[in-house]
C-alpha cells in the first residue's frame, strides 16, 4: 500500500465534513480557511512520538485520539474555537491494522469537536504524529499567558494527576489499588478530553490568563507567572486530585497533581468577583465546575508558596516539572 | 540543555521579526494571525525525516533550509503569499552543534522570505522536522489543481532532475562527470529554492492549475491531470534538464527530469495567449523565464503521451514516480 493509497483510504474520505469557513480541504497544495471578519486565526503545533510521549504498543485509537486532543487543548487556552487541523503522520510501514485504529480514534474526536482534517503529510519512519490545529478568536478577545494580575484567583478546570499516575502504572512504578483506579488512570492518560467546552466560559467570566496543563500544573502555572511577572500562593488542600489516586498517601497524591503532565485541564486566573459569578452559575448547573486553588501575588520571581492549614510549607516531594531533554 | 532552553536559545530569539499580520508570535498557547479582509489563509504541512528524506549526517544548515523550503513551495503552487510558519522539531538529543547549524539554515531562508516562526514543539526522538506554513491569497484567486483545460500549455518554472541526480551521487549509484556537476547537484538537492518569486506571475498570466514538483514531474503533473480529469502530451525535447546532468546520456537525463523528485520548481497550465504574454515579458527581462513542455488534452484517464521528433514514443526508461511505502 503506497502513500497516496494510505491517504485516500484512511484520511481523505473521512476528511470531507468541512464547515463553511473551510474554503478548500484536503487534496491540493494547501487548504484554504476564511475566518469571519473581525476574527484572528489561532495556530498551534504539537508532536506526539512513540517512546517519548507514549509507549510502544499503545492502542492505535489512543494514538490518534491523543495526538489531536493534545493539540486541540491549546485552542481553549487561547480563547479560540476550533476550525480545522493538519496531520503529519510518520510510521514505519503502512500497517493497515494500525491505520484503521489510528484513523478511527482520530476522526471520532474530530467529529465530536466538529473539526475537519484539511491537509498533511504521510512519511515512512519511526512512529510520530504532529498535529497543527487552527482556530478562530475575535480580535482583542484572545486570552494570553501574560494577563494575570495580583489578587486574581488561580483556578483549574478539573482533577489533576490521573494521567501521570497512568504512566507510572504502565511503567510498573506503581501498583493500582484496584482495577477501577487503573482503568480510570489509563482512560485519562490515553483518551484525554480537550476542554473546548470551556472557551465560552473563559471569555464570559473575564479570565485574565490561561494555559493548558500539558507538562504539569506547577510548570504550566510557572509559564503564566513568568509571562505576567507575578508570583503565586497555592492552597494544597484545595487542589482537585484525580479519583484514580484515591488509594495513595496524601503527599504522593499532591505530587502527581502538582507535577504530573498530560491532564489537559486548563489553568487560568480571574478576578474574585468573576469567579463568584462562575461558581454561582456552576451551582445552578449552567456551566461546568471550576476549582479555585490559589492566588496570584505581587513579585516578579514566578515563585510559588504552598499553603497547608493556613501556614506556608515546603513539601518534600516537589520534583521538577516534566521537561524534554532534562 | 532542556527543551525550554533549546527553544529560547535557538528559536525564540530569531523569531521576533513578525509582520503586522502576525498579532502574536512564539511563546503562548497559540500564535494569532490576521489576514487582510477579503483574503483566505492557506495552510500546508510537510515532514522532512532523516533516513527517508535525507541521509544521516546531512549538513544541519541544509536540514533547516530544506524543511522550510519544501513546505514553503506549496504556497506559490496555490497562488498564496507566505505569512508565517510553525516548526515541530524532533531530535535525539540537544546537540548544540546541530541546533546552531539547523537554526542558521532555517532562519536564513526565513529572513529571505520574510516569514517569521510563530510556534512549534521540540521533542526527543529520531531526527524529523515538520513545518506548517501559513499564507494568504485573495478569495477566489487561489490556483487549484483542478483547473487545467484542454488546449492549455503545460509549463515548468525551471530545470528538472538535478536534485534526484544529487541523491544518486550521494548514494554512490552515479559518479559525477566533474566536481562542478556534483556541486551543482548537491546544491539543488540540499538547498532548493522555493519559487515564491513566481506567485505574482502565476496570477498575472492567468495560470489555470499549478502544483510544485516535489515527488517528480510526471507524478505531480498526474495530480493536476487527475484533479482536472484531463490527459497530456509532453514534448521530450522541450523538457528543461538541469545542467548538473550534462554528462549523462539523453535517456538518463530525461529519466531524472521526468521522475526525479525534490526539485521544487512549479508545474502549471495556462492558455497559449497568456504564455505568449509571459514569454514576451520574460524576454524583456521583466519576469523570470517559463518553460513550455507540453499540452493538456481531452480524456479523463490522466494519460501522458510522450512526443519526440513529432511522433509518439514510449521511452524505455520510465519508472514510477517517487512514492513513500511503495
Amino acid at each position: 500500500m503506497d502513500e497516496f493509497s494510505v491517504i485516500k483510504k484512511y484520511f481523505a474520505s473521512a476528511a470531507q465534513n468541512a464547515g463553511e469557513e473551510i474554503i478548500l480541504g484536503i487534496g491540493d497544495d494547501c487548504a484554504l480557511i476564511s475566518a469571519e471578519p473581525g476574527y484572528c486565526v489561532a495556530v498551534s503545533t504539537d508532536t506526539f512520538a512513540e517512546g517519548t510521549h507514549f509507549f510502544k504498543g499503545l492502542d492505535p485509537r489512543a494514538v490518534g485520539h491523543k495526538a489531536l486532543a493534545a493539540a486541540l487543548s491549546d485552542l481553549p487556552a487561547m480563547g479560540a474555537e476550533p476550525l480545522c487541523f493538519t496531520l503529519a503522520l510518520t510510521l514505519p510501514e503502512a500497517d493497515e491494522s494500525f491505520l484503521a485504529g489510528f484513523s478511527a480514534g482520530l476522526f471520532k474526536l474530530a467529529r465530536q469537536e466538529g473539526i475537519p482534517l484539511v491537509g498533511g503529510d504521510t512519511t515512512g519512519g519511526p512512529l510520530s504524529v504532529t498535529v497543527t490545529v487552527l482556530g478562530k478568536v475575535r480580535k482583542g478577545e484572545e486570552i494570553r499567558r501574560d494577563g494575570a494580575r495580583a489578587g486574581d484567583v488561580i483556578c483549574v478546570s478539573g482533577p489533576l494527576g490521573g494521567a501521570a499516575y497512568g504512566v507510572s502504572l504502565r511503567y510498573g512504578a506503581e501498583t493500582a489499588a484496584d482495577a477501577a483506579a487503573a482503568e480510570l488512570a489509563y482512560g485519562l492518560l490515553d483518551f484525554p478530553r480537550p476542554r473546548t467546552d470551556l472557551t465560552g466560559c473563559l471569555r464570559r467570566y473575564g479570565v485574565s490568563a490561561a494555559i493548558d496543563v500539558s507538562d504539569g500544573f506547577l510548570g504550566d502555572l510557572g509559564h503564566i507567572l513568568e509571562s505576567s511577572a507575578k508570583s503565586a500562593e497555592i492552597a494544597l488542600g484545595r487542589l482537585p486530585v484525580s479519583a484514580a489516586l484515591g488509594g495513595l498517601p496524601e503527599d504522593k497524591r499532591l505530587d502527581y497533581a502538582l507535577n504530573g503532565g498530560d491532564d489537559y485541564e486548563l489553568c487560568f486566573t480571574l478576578a474574585e468577583e468573576d469567579l463568584a459569578r462562575w461558581q454561582s452559575d456552576a451551582s445552578a448547573g449552567k456551566t461546568p465546575a471550576v476549582y479555585p486553588v490559589g492566588r496570584v501575588t505581587d513579585g516578579t520571581g514566578s515563585r510559588v508558596a504552598f499553603i497547608r492549614d493556613g501556614a506556608i510549607v515546603v513539601p518534600e516531594f516537589l520534583r521538577k516539572s516534566f521537561n524534554h531533554f532534562a
